[in-house]
């Protein structure tokens, strides 16, 4: 399972209710978490949760505007100052790259682990974070290059070829356990190798985090085996109309049109503009998407967390 | 009056009580205000006050290290999306400058106003911000160049001659008032000119806000004229002695003994170790004040306000 806690909803400026981006996805097996964008006082909302920055593995910066990192270096600096020891991989434009290591040398910073920085161009190829978690990115549509992150989690498990066992009349019992515990067994004279008998499962679970985006439709191929799409959804289609095509955001009908073409069973809205924060403007976001998606969507909120399952079923989770 | 509200009282990272460090001096006759730091996040901070970006008039950043400075590029990109058109000062170590350009240009961010820089060494001589605000720099010790200000504020207004004026027999009323708005008048034939019976009277604001500084002895000069020093007070005396100096910070006792020496009429302790956080910490920090210094003292939590008026006087603002 993958769990996902949003640390900032609002696009542009922090309000009092919502923080600029940043988004942690959980490898719910263990305590790995991955951070898509980091904006000003990210780590602020960290301290809110259970999250430990000496469990991030990965860093992903969907674009250089400042809503979407600013409180990458504070981040970095604070995790140093709590002594963590593990590299820590950051996949990003690489202005990111330059402003970090530029930032570091002006301020007197000095990190006590490694950062493995890989341009986002390349990670349009997949890359391999943890035994289970893998990113990819994706191109999109915004004033500066933004893109989105596949976040992969992939669960392998090894099951009995129970029908073999059963034809050859081998009973459960010890010697089952043998052969799944990779042992070798003897059974009617014979030798019975445990890698004949195992089978390899895999499970996996997909999900599309977007940057800062006007074109939902560059994400057709990497939703062909996406389970939830999370999506920026600046305004609705009469904001964007009145504000103009410049700002290269997307209204909550672009993204619910794309979703239900694409079949989407799970969307998530969220990077709200200031207008859309109260609650007549998220009834018209919801308003909208309901118009033109009929799938289970949310329109996130600061703290809200969800599960998405091997069988890419999205819940909320009840904070009570 | 100088108003005073403290954003960050934090060294090093925030806590969930205290942001790392910022301070608003506002001149209590008008809107203008003063930023003293800015730490990730301050304006978050500043969201939850009645202060605006608008009125902001200078920033003074004390040194480099980013607990003092993370949080200056995302101010000032969100002022600009408010619309901010008036230029602003940022006196600051030269790094500063070269920071906020640099993040500008490497995040696609175009401020619509102008930033007027000043080199943090040419603010040793007094800068004047508006009529009535200026800022002095005094050099400090630390491990990077570090700077306390001396926040200014001179307030001039006209009286009338009135010793004068009875000799001569003039009397009150319509006479006085005319000469009191500029105006001259004729009085037993004579042309008395208002400039020959208006006195300038002068009364001065000045309170220190320290950098972190392992020589509160450097201030000895500036706390000449200072009814006000701020200053940093990371540890108790007992914890530095463990922690070593290599820090470079100071403990209360060292703050203490010299306020007590210069015969300071009051001291304000902040930039606190988050193990001087809990209530035993503070209580600790208290103690080793109150026994070397015998002025008024407080130790600032986040969202304190203060006010310091042309007597010297320092309060605490009640804010139930």
């Amino acid at each position: 399972m993958l769990h996902f806690t949003f640390l900032g909803t609002s696009s542009g400026v922090p309000t009092l209710t919502r923080n600029v981006s940043a988004l942690a996805i959980r490898n719910s097996k263990n305590k790995d978490w991955i951070l898509v964008d980091a904006g000003e006082a990210t780590q602020h909302r960290i301290q809110r949760t259970k999250l430990s920055l000496q469990n991030l593995v990965a860093i992903c910066i969907t674009h250089v505007h400042g809503d979407h990192c600013y409180g990458l270096i504070g981040l970095l600096a604070s995790a140093g100052m709590n002594r963590r020891a593990e590299p820590l991989t950051i996949i990003a434009p690489k202005e990111i790259q330059q402003w970090v290591e530029t930032t570091a040398r002006l301020t007197d910073l000095y990190l006590p682990y490694p950062l493995k920085f890989i341009d986002v161009h390349n990670a349009i190829h997949p890359q391999h974070i943890t035994d289970e978690l893998s990113i990819q990115a994706h191109s999109l549509s915004h004033r500066v290059p933004s893109f989105a992150f596949s976040i992969i989690a992939q669960y392998t498990h090894q099951k009995l070829d129970i029908q073999a066992l059963t034809q050859l009349g081998v009973p459960k019992g010890q010697a089952w356990g043998d052969l799944k515990q990779g042992k070798n067994i003897e059974f009617n004279g014979n030798i019975l190798k445990s890698a004949d008998y195992l089978q390899t499962h895999t499970q996996q679970v997909h999900a599309i985090v977007g940057g800062d985006n006007d074109q939902p439709e560059l994400l057709t191929q990497a939703c062909q085996t996406a389970q939830l799409l999370i999506h920026e959804s600046t305004y609705t289609q009469t904001t964007l109309d009145r504000v103009g095509k410049s700002p290269m955001h997307s209204s909550a009908k672009m993204v619910a049109e794309f979703a239900q073409q694409q079949h989407l069973s799970s969307l998530i809205l969220t990077h709200f503009s200031p207008r859309h924060q109260d609650h007549a403007g998220q009834q018209a976001i919801a308003d909208e998407v309901s118009e033109f998606y009929k799938g289970n969507f949310y329109l996130a909120n600061d703290f809200d967390q969800f599960t998405l399952d091997t069988t890419g079923q999205l819940s909320k989770v009840n904070l009570k």
